[in-house]
């Protein structure tokens, strides 16, 4: 099992750290981190044996977190624009049929890289060929919340069951320093009873989250409910599959009765604006009453082939304006619970509380070292830094990125592997697969 | 009388070109500007006395054409957040009452870098001081289409009558090479039939271009319609205000009566959906309904103050996702309709469409490079490069931008004025407007 390399202790002087502790402090001073964790916070630091950043110009802001994803899609960006989510599973699946493991690694790369370069350190995966996902994480640098996407067996193109799959995956990647690894039954429309509950008992036994779709579309709930006579969520609380350590993404067609019994079984929601917005699910997901409830909320951006974007930075303006202009509320998801759903709510669905999503002493030492003399991050006043990340910030403002304190960006660039031979194995990749996907539409309808 | 400096010309080499032509062809080859034009594009170009770029890995864009900002306000950005436009309002006078001329330059140069930057070549902008933000547009190297606000002279804090004003302004700078001069009544909250008339004729006189805010908010469509029995764009109807060259900003209360109208009476409209989803505008402004009309339609950012970002490519997929999820329908605005509000349409509005909006020979050289090998561009095919320039492309992957055919940033640096110095004015100037806001409130309400 290989571990994370060993980096120097590192003392960034006399920056404004964005902190997200429990008072949301916004304070100049320094920051030292070394042996994967944050020593002190604010102050002035010991600064023995350290490498000195001055951070005069910089922000330290906490590594976010991006509560879904479907990673390796990043070398489809593009083939299935402007369709709804049947048009899209349609084309999708045309390339899929073609993919190998390798094509997974390499798409995973590019995704990953695009997510360093955006301030994301940790990201919850639903996928197949898991293991490819996790060799990308280690080969970049990044944490990787991995689910081994469970399935009926006659539902799948997986070799094997997917409930051993998923299983053996786990078991392979179980205490890794950077990947999670976890089950993840795709959703009601390829899940009968056995599979949700054989995901259950899997998570339960290897004490792993639990990561699937939930309520995404009308077609979804009113099918299931035509099947059933329940909608998803009542259906899987009625099947005895709700509880604590699971996170549903999507989540956008919810009764207040069915967020009332996810806060009760202690289901965490992943709010995926951009993709449910472009895919036209043509609701708002009730992000105000499931916080209201007590529902713990992140924000994933889905795959690069529904979003299409990868950047955090760019999903929480995103998923402020669909709020407020749904809600005719302008003070709806603030910047502040916006910067939130990033880094401490995000930390809090992956039940990492105690160790990620904010600046404060003993947890590991994610951070983002953001440029304040940026023209998306001026004026630069402590006052309204977290205005600036929440709703202008470009990515470029992010300087280095480091993960458990070592660093995977350094002024823009990947610190383990050139992008460009990430690029051409896309490149690559990509003039392969495209060929099998039926041609682009950009007409209306 | 200033001029645009001579630049040498250029050969851009084996470039994805984005032509924005009629076809809308996406093509390979090379294109050469000089004397300020398109001289060929596509094919192979003669490279005698030109600079050559390697284009292999770039795409040639036509610049961005941004259709509705207050450039000035660059240095408020995050004063006021999460509020609605009456609270946004006033927070905002009480800055205004303390800005300087030399504060609306400072601010417009900190807004016109982070505009070049992300690819905008010209802007239409409603403000008062414009002599400041044309200053600002000549040293950047921007394309300023600017209107001087008027309103009733009991309402405003100008020195003088504003509709005197205006015209000084608008002699002053007809026939400047970058600067086109305008009329800007503000809106029906603070004009009176009167002032809508004199811009009306002052636009007609001076042949300018006439642009305003219309129907932004249900507050004002509502009290216009209680003070005087009609809705604004039926009373500005009934007047006789409505007419060619006219740009109406938001449009997001519109009927389809009054779309009708403005179709018959040949006036724009600047879409500004990030501005109007922030301030919880609360609608969906008909921008499908308007195309079909026969309305041309462009996007605008809005100010820093209430987007909060000026980017066009981050507005570009705002725009597209809140018409799909609006409408549940994904083929609504599709990436290709995206890019030509920002280019073609937005040349339209202008009335340049002779001369702006496209890749094509005898128009000015507008345009970015933009680098196909960034990971938001990516995979780089020739088939999806509308599609991530609509809904992925990081500001970053902008590499230079011409104007006129002479470079205004170069490898992501303003090419005339270093941005340290402008960033040093700009938190100079907020540091002291700043202490007028009131408070920052992040909490809801």
């Amino acid at each position: 099992m290989p571990t994370v390399p060993e980096a120097p202790p590192v003392v960034v002087r006399d920056a404004l750290i964005v902190t997200q502790d429990a008072e949301r402090r916004v304070i100049r001073g320094d920051v030292r981190f070394e042996a994967g964790r944050f020593r002190s916070v604010g102050g002035t630091a010991a600064t023995e044996g350290a490498e000195i950043v001055d951070g005069r110009d910089l922000a330290v802001l906490p590594g976010l977190i991006n509560a879904h994803q479907h990673v390796a899609m990043s070398i489809l960006r593009g083939v299935a624009d402007d369709v709804d989510l049947s048009g899209f599973l349609e084309r999708l699946f045309a390339v899929d049929a073609r993919r190998t493991e390798a094509d997974v690694e390499t798409g995973a790369l590019a995704g990953i890289a695009e997510m360093l370069l955006s301030g994301t350190t940790s990201f919850l995966d639903l996928y197949y060929y898991e293991d490819a996902v996790a060799r990308a994480c280690e080969r970049l640098g990044i944490r990787g919340f991995l689910g081994w996407a469970v399935l009926d067996p006659e539902m799948t193109t997986q070799s094997g069951r997917p409930i051993d799959n998923a299983a053996a995956f786990i078991d392979r990647w179980t205490g890794h320093p950077l990947v999670t690894p976890l089950v993840a039954p795709q959703g009601v429309y390829v899940c009968g009873e056995g599979t949700w509950l054989a995901a259950r008992r899997l998570a339960e036994s290897k004490r792993t989250l639990c990561h699937y779709h939930l309520s995404e579309t009308r077609k979804e709930v009113h099918e299931h409910e035509a099947k059933t006579g329940r909608r998803p969520p009542l259906w899987l609380e009625e099947i005895g599959f709700l509880g604590p350590g699971q996170v549903a993404a999507h989540g956008v067609w919810l009764t207040n009765r069915e967020i009332a019994v996810l806060a009760e079984r202690h289901v965490g929601v992943a709010h995926c604006p951009s993709s449910n917005a472009k895919l036209a699910t043509g609701g708002v997901a009730p992000v105000v009453e499931l916080r209201a409830a007590g529902v713990t909320v992140g924000l994933g951006t889905d795959s690069a082939a529904s979003n299409n974007s990868l950047s955090l930075l760019r999903e929480m303006h995103v998923a402020g304006l669909l709020q407020k202009n749904h809600r005719w509320d302008a003070g709806a998801l603030t910047a502040q619970e916006l910067l939130d759903l990033v880094t401490v709510e995000g930390a809090k669905l992956l039940g990492r509380s105690a160790d990620l999503g904010s600046i404060e002493v003993g947890k590991s030492a994610d951070l983002s070292l953001v440029r304040l003399d940026h023209p998306t991050m001026g004026p630069a006043r402590a006052e309204a830094v977290v205005s600036h990340l929440a709703y202008s910030a470009s990515e470029e403002a992010i300087d280095s990125v480091y993960v458990g304190g070592a660093p995977v960006v350094r002024e823009r660039k990947l610190v383990r592997e050139p992008w460009e031979g990430i690029r051409a194995a896309a490149a690559s990749a990509a003039e392969r697969l495209w060929i099998a996907a039926t041609p682009l539409s950009r007409s209306h309808g």
